[in-house]
């Protein structure tokens, strides 16, 4: 090993070191921390984010990475190194062109915003949010014009969450999705629908812990090498394959979304237990592309989880830890974990119409970003897209645009990562079944973990190393369409509301 | 502010947000880190520990600390300052004579020890921990003759727990206590005891959570500055009077365990959550004397919640949330709260036999420190003493020397603590009683919250700005004496068993 590359190792352990400790303490602060310690805990953040940065910015990398990226040093390096390297060298161009005082006042304007959301939320009172996000929407317009001068703020923040994808190539493959989907979801919301009442009952917490236990076991989250724990939204964290952290967050009247989150969050769960261990403590050992990351989350969600022979096997099991549950057939079960309803959270929304939320969303960053729509005008403008795609208006901001975590620090562009996993999900299935053959009769016989294996093998072993782009060239050997997400779509609601 | 006061409490803070990370490490590998994700954690908790080794002994600080010492620096500094400054003087001129490579050895061989101990305890084998024993208990003395080159090292431990308080004075007040305990433990166990069975029922986990929880709430612990969890062995740990952690660990066939230990950390809890605020950010503003630390604790166990008073106002609430209790009155509940036995487990003893539990551990510290007793034979020696106070020998080591976690990390001296805690107890109840009356009278009403605030001012506001014998000098008037607890002990155990 050569000296500088040695060297490069030790710094990217230090590096490491502290990224761990900024995951611990938001991991803390959101799952443990209590009301009055929240200001000690977020000062710490601040100070070890800062820590980080600097060290992620300092000359002494920059050196090192221009030395490993001569020729003869970079064509010696290992797949994952030249990953590193590589990556870590155009991150760093464009992060040390961020002021430190610049970058300090974004960490605290985030602390301040996320606190200042959890308010607004809980009140229902945008205009205490307001200040920050208009705050937070100028300093990531500033921040992107350090990071990438010139160039078009929103694709900068699309880039960095899903490398390759640009708003032409989402502005494309959404608008294919919404001219099938519009329709079936019309048609869907026509059709008689399913008696929800039949659900009524109190659904004990510590007893949804034990079927959530039982589903992350069931499709292969190893809690060996897993933490689970309670939160207001759900969410995956983690720090190696070896320790991966997934929350839920828990409603007596209603043992649904706890469920969906579980195998949710486990499917990111089992994505980041099951990276090649030879990418860790490189930044290839976590899938940085999020709408690769949550295509896995929802493929468990959705393609598995709303399947009804992923509950031929264990559905018995359900109704002996939640009773409520033995007064409804599995048919019925099936037929309501896929009720399609016009609704307003986008967390509880169903399959078919979750596209729809996203689609809003991504079209008020676009307002944000590219028509520079003031963010007193944002409440009126997402009630007012509600209205056009579901037919239906929020009560008020808490179950309107207040109702996410995600602009509250500063994530835009996150969003349309959600609806991108779906439409790649419509792509794997096709793949999947091409090898395994048919779904619903893997999923019958109780064989998941077949599933997950293929899912492993083909995706999840890869971490970062290929792109969104090349994760379909090689597991579907085509480019991005909507088509397999509309085909699949049309079979499944067809048959489930005779249409 | 002087310049050089300004920049030691900048540094000071860095300090301190060291420490933060190194106690939220500590805090994630008891309560939450999954089995394959502890190296990972273990390591980073090996690094910080060392960044913070590193920092507390920079020539810089101590240049700082030099020039805030001379008189007229010194003399304008408030309280808190002033004992920051004395106290980090004197302990940086004992850790400045670590060499940084001893002390980093010294901290993982702290890590692979605790692990060790974990399998030894869990196969009860004594042999998978000893050599780390041996190790650390050689490393151990090595450290002490870095530290205080010269002087007793066993003299030096105990004064990290309990400064002032040497091996003699301890000799002499054990010795004081153990001529009037062991005759009164032998009466009481020749009595008639208490028929335990009718405790027997299954103690749903999630209600003994509620318990603790009403339990916290009626001694006074703030859940706005507090964090529950669990843990093999129940402690507590803080990061500010804001934010104050204690775990447990629940069986369901005895409720009794965690209502105690719930107690017992709560104890501990309220203290750090009554420092005076004015501390906050110093060393002073946690009570670095376990002594003081534990006689709070065990106030809150024994004194009041040992007490049948303390139960008048809440037993039917305890009732209702544990059914199995339904069975049992009140005074066959204090009866079996103070059960007298010769049991194997410290944590798990009654408050009677407690302090020869200590005993036995403090004589192996002194076999081990001062007449160099082999490891190999500290088994036999423990199994001995066990014969000798108690009149019976643990069946393996699990329920014998591997019992508890001190060793395993090096905290030799720490277990006399305990006993003198109890020791103080009996002071304080003495005092309190002159201040406020009858303590049986404020429980039976209700009013435990008068003993909390009758706490919180006389001890819990200072910190660690007075030492052990000062706290004893200005709350009871008296020097250290067993005396007190004597005759509590006396009184109560005479009615409770008639003697």
């Amino acid at each position: 090993m050569s000296n500088t590359l040695e060297q490069f190792k030790e710094y990217l352990n230090k590096i490491n070191q502290y990224s761990r400790i900024n995951t611990l303490l938001s991991w803390d602060m959101y799952t443990a921390t209590p009301k009055l310690g929240y200001d000690g805990m977020a000062d710490a953040l601040t100070y070890f984010s800062t820590e980080q940065f600097v060290l992620s910015t300092a000359d002494e990398l920059y050196d090192m990475l221009q030395l490993l990226s001569q020729p003869e040093e970079y064509g010696q390096l290992d797949e994952a190194m030249q990953f590193t390297v590589r990556t870590m060298k155009r991150d760093m161009e464009k992060s040390r062109r961020i002021p430190r005082d610049f970058y300090e006042s974004f960490v605290s304007a985030q602390n301040e915003s996320m606190r200042a959301w959890r308010e607004a939320k809980q009140t229902s009172d945008f205009s205490l949010f307001a200040p920050h996000l208009e705050k937070l929407i100028e300093m990531t317009r500033q921040k992107c014009s350090y990071t990438d001068p010139g160039r078009n703020p929103y694709n900068v923040l699309l880039d960095q969450f899903e490398e390759g994808v640009d708003a032409a190539a989402i502005d494309q493959v959404f608008g294919e999705l919404k001219e099938g989907l519009i329709p079936l979801v019309q048609k869907v919301l026509a059709a008689p629908q399913p008696d929800s009442s039949i659900f009524q009952g109190i659904y004990d917490k510590n007893a949804q812990k034990k079927v959530q236990e039982l589903l992350l076991n069931y499709i292969g989250f190893s809690m060996d090498a897993g933490v689970t724990s309670e939160s207001e939204h759900p969410f995956t964290t983690g720090f190696s394959r070896n320790d991966v952290r997934i929350t839920n967050h828990y409603y007596e009247d209603n043992p649904i979304s706890a469920i969906f989150s579980a195998i949710h969050e486990g499917g990111h769960g089992i994505f980041e237990q099951n990276v090649n261990p030879a990418l860790e403590g490189t930044p290839a050992d976590d899938c940085c592309y999020m709408g690769v990351h949550e295509s896995q989350s929802r493929f468990y969600e959705n393609i598995l989880g709303r399947n009804k022979n992923f509950w031929l096997p264990i559905y018995p099991k359900l109704q002996e830890l939640l009773p409520p549950l033995k007064n409804v057939s599995l048919d019925e079960f099936y037929r309501e974990i896929n009720h399609v309803q016009a609704s307003f959270i986008r967390t509880e929304s169903d399959e078919l119409t979750y596209g729809l939320h996203i689609i809003i969303r991504y079209e008020i960053e676009q307002a944000i970003f590219r028509d520079n729509v003031p963010v007193s005008e944002l409440p009126a403008l997402w009630n007012q897209k509600m209205q056009e795609y579901l037919h239906i208006t929020p009560a008020n901001d808490a179950e309107g645009i207040l109702q996410d975590i995600h602009w509250s620090d500063g994530s835009f562009g996150y969003f349309p990562s959600y609806l991108l996993g779906n439409i790649y999900d419509g792509m794997f299935l096709e793949s999947l079944e091409k090898d395994l053959g048919s779904l619903d009769e893997i999923l019958a016989a109780g064989n998941i973990r077949t599933v997950t294996d293929w899912l492993n093998r083909h995706i999840h072993w890869y971490g970062s190393l290929r792109l969104p782009k090349q994760v379909l060239q090689e597991v579907c050997g085509k480019p991005l369409s909507a088509q397999p997400l509309l085909t699949y779509f049309t079979k499944k609601y067809t048959a489930l509301y005779r249409l």
